[in-house]
């Protein structure tokens, strides 16, 4: 996707601090971190949001998930960290890159928003 | 697993308000909604948290973020929803089976908790 943001931080055409990468995802550090540690788990494929995902993104959605706890360890989120994924307004999906957050280092409040 | 709660509802050994099930996953009302609409969704197979997941999980993983979705379709949250899983103490994690959250029909706060 010409436009999408996301896809040219994959395609290293924008910068961004990575944090881990695998042949399915990129992992890079929130711009606007809400935690500590903030991290974002994207595929590599552009799928506009979890609202767009169909059965064949099965395998895709489940290495973001996975990454999303090998980020965790990487980055030592010992004492727990949660995972979020935004879809349309009323979540405030802002990038419609499908995106895993990933926030940890400090103790997360209930309800998540 | 023969303690664990959320394997006695998949089942049927506890009663729960189903929103959703297919061959991988069980989706249910939260007793404690955080929004007008609050659905947990579960893998069938008894997994302890995403912090437990693994390689072989992938599939597994993937059918439960896209059973995040077809719950939100099914209960019409057409105006977004939020997704979210907490894995251990500072995000909350309060049973150890893995989860979804899935959360809408009011607008989220930014951050996530």
């Amino acid at each position: 996707m010409m436009d999408c943001l996301f896809c040219k931080i994959v395609a290293r055409e924008i910068p961004a601090k990575l944090a881990f990468e695998n042949e399915h995802v990129v992992a890079f550090h929130d711009i606007r971190p809400m935690a500590p540690t903030h991290v974002l788990v994207i595929p590599k494929k552009h799928i506009v949001g979890i609202g767009q995902a169909t059965e064949d993104d099965v395998a895709v959605l489940g290495h973001v998930m996975l990454a999303g706890r090998l980020v965790a360890e990487e980055l030592h989120l010992d004492d727990g960290y949660r995972l979020v994924v935004n879809n349309g307004e009323n979540a405030g999906q802002s990038v419609f890159h499908l995106h895993l957050h990933v926030l940890g280092g400090r103790a997360l409040g209930w309800p998540p928003g």
